[in-house]
């Protein structure tokens, strides 16, 4: 079924130390995008600049991803620049011109109101509740944020998750958002926030989805997935919303959502950010099979399960 | 089988944000023995002083622990003290009164010699190396080491990991040791230096364990075993060492040690660790029973396999 996503676009100038890459097509939605695309229908919410070529917009549309509700205003795409060179693990900001993205103001198509499923990239909680109040056709909303968010926008973040059905961050992330530093604690409050799931990232070390209590089925043990320990991580840029478009996507597939299903698609998601970082940018991701990716499910379970 | 188990008997002061506890037994050797207790037989061999009581020993002789390689010496039982105020996943040392422990020497009985199995605790890798030549019977050697070995007596600790089978650090442990900070390419790096396995414990995110080309079978991808998500860790003294004895201890339990039996000693390792936090000191290891044991190997395998 159809995935609607929403999020940033950007042109991303990236210093890692296996190299370096300048005006590389980037952006959250655009990551969660591609990675989506291998296993659903997806429709970009988005904004880019006038210096958004045809070119860059054919990477979306031979992924059979919707673009109609890609906005062009005027002005420059979104420009992010980091680097990597101390911590393969925390980007360094070296700028962030939002030029467009400032003033982005989600525009929905009529053709993508009948969405089953929603993600809401990393965007201003209070345009991520505005989107899904629209969408009345939706079943599960995933949902992004970050530190920005959890400590600038705390009030209109509380808003959002009470709309969502599955929130996906990182460790420091939860752990910032409940105001505990036990992970499991941490899991709970936010899970008592609104989300009947909450997937949290650990890098290297995998991630782990806590579900409330009934939700998705009988029981609340949580699940751990493993990331694949990768000799050469050449660009970590874009891996948690590859995560999010293996995991959503992967979901979105499906012809129901309960625990067992969010459980693969939490190996998917792992699956898709572990291609993410093999190369620089979204290369890796535009060039992936559905059999590439199986295999490497295949590789995920062998890396975990006991006979 | 038989496990030989060789390392230090202390008593410690330790302060969490759970409470405090003095006095209470610790020391590698007995984390170690009492976790690897349930699984196989276990002989000691450490040094206490004359402040070690018979009620102390019989800690050891109720799980039927062989304490005849446990020397008594004129002076103070090794006293460690240390506080995990400001972080759970680190303890930060308030005193170190190594007393008889500076001096040992470890003599290994007679009764002894016919170990199959043998874990080389913390301790200075040319004593190490010492014991393990001594042992014409090991068919497995496990070791633990730590920083302080690694950056004060690296030539010794490389002859050490020449005789030894698997080697048991974290991840900190592993960077420094072999001088590289992506996680995969270290491991590649230690396992070149002798061992045919290594075990990277991630404290709260699990363990991986990481094969050199061959050895216990085809094949040399790593496994990855979980932790379990604890929402009160009481004391985090002697987890690893837990690990250590949950690991050894089932492996020297099975009639061979191919692959398959060390993915499933990691996710026993694992477990026991996961008992040992769960109160203070040596108090949750000694009131353990197979049946828990196992129930939570089952929790463990719920929280990682896929239907």
């Amino acid at each position: 079924m159809s995935i609607l996503a929403v999020g940033s676009v950007a042109f991303d100038n990236i210093v890692t130390p296996s190299g370096r890459v300048d005006n590389a097509l980037g952006g959250s939605a655009t990551y969660f995008s591609l990675a989506a695309s291998y296993f659903t229908d997806v429709r970009l919410v988005a904004v880019v600049g006038d210096d958004f070529t045809a070119e860059n917009e054919s990477v979306f549309k031979k992924h059979g991803i919707d673009t109609r509700g890609l906005e062009r205003a005027k002005g420059k795409t979104f420009r992010w620049g980091g680097h990597y060179l101390d911590n393969l693990n925390e980007a360094k900001t070296d700028f962030t011109d939002l030029n467009v993205f400032e003033k982005f103001q989600p525009r929905i198509p009529a053709e993508y109101m009948d969405s089953k499923f929603l993600f809401l990239g990393n965007i201003h909680p209070t345009l991520q509740t505005a989107v899904r109040s629209k969408m009345q056709h939706v079943r599960l909303t995933g949902c992004d944020t970050m530190n920005y968010w959890i400590n600038g926008s705390r009030p209109d973040l509380i808003e959002t998750l009470k709309l969502v059905n599955v929130l996906l961050i990182n460790d420091g992330e939860a752990k910032m958002l409940a105001g505990e530093t036990n992970l499991p604690r941490a899991a709970n409050k936010v899970l008592a926030m609104g989300p009947q799931a909450l997937v949290i990232k650990h890098g290297e070390y995998g991630a782990t989805i806590f579900f409330r209590e009934g939700a998705f089925g009988a029981g609340r043990h949580p699940f751990r997935a493993p990331a694949l320990p990768i000799e050469e991580v050449k660009d970590p840029t874009g891996a948690g919303d590859s995560f999010a478009g293996g995991f959503m996507g992967y979901i979105a597939s499906q012809q129901q959502w309960n625990r067992e299903v969010l459980k693969r698609g939490l190996f998917y998601g792992g699956v898709m950010g572990s291609f993410a970082v093999e190369r620089f940018g979204t290369e890796r991701l535009q060039s992936l099979t559905r059999e590439e990716i199986d295999a490497r499910f295949q590789i995920f379970r062998e890396l975990t399960h006991l006979e």
